[in-house]
């Protein structure tokens, strides 16, 4: 079973490229906190075998708060790990703007659903 | 103590922005694991402290292969965590090159020593 992470990025905000790497990375690791942090056997078995199998990664894009919050809801809702990232809004962006969703890692074919029709960013 | 994280990316390899992001989050969750796969207890506490702190992170850039393994190399010497990518060179970039180094979760101030001159990416 081919393990992945999805990490979405918010297009629209035209985010300067160190921005966006820090935020694709902040939800990255967020959700991988959230597994560490879990209980769920699952989960920490999808962890293990992403990792030997070299934690492959996509950066995808969305255009709007809309498009990325109902992304963040499927993935609660089919039970995956996941992480949305709302920004401290010290540089460049409002503070508590969502930059960011990390689905994963998990089952690439149950991510797929969710991500598999976006775009690379 | 104000707890960070470095991210140095190669701004040489001129990665698109979806690729940099990438190699950014395979960086900042490879020194994490560092961490977590360590017996260092004060690993372990910089990174409990950066948790609770809201987890800095900085994305910096240098301009060559031979910067970016200089920064990792005086990382190793400090004693901090750290991680250095290699990509797989499926796409973009021929496979072996290194795109990215993380330093940290770690004491701002001694990891400044090594990245506080860099230039956000």
């Amino acid at each position: 079973m081919v393990m992945k992470q999805s990490i979405v990025l918010r297009k629209d905000l035209k985010m300067g490229h160190g921005k966006a790497a820090a935020q694709a990375s902040h939800a990255s690791c967020d959700a991988i906190f959230e597994i560490i942090d879990s209980n769920k056997k699952d989960w920490k078995e999808w962890l293990d075998l992403w990792k030997k199998q070299g934690q492959m990664k996509v950066v995808l894009k969305v255009n709007s708060r809309d498009e990325i919050e109902e992304i963040y809801n499927q993935a609660l809702q089919l039970g995956l790990p996941c992480s949305i990232i709302s920004d401290a809004g010290r540089t460049q962006l409002p503070p508590g703007t969502i930059t960011a969703v990390a689905i994963g890692p998990g089952p690439e074919e149950i991510i797929d659903k969710i991500t598999g029709k976006l775009k690379l960013y």
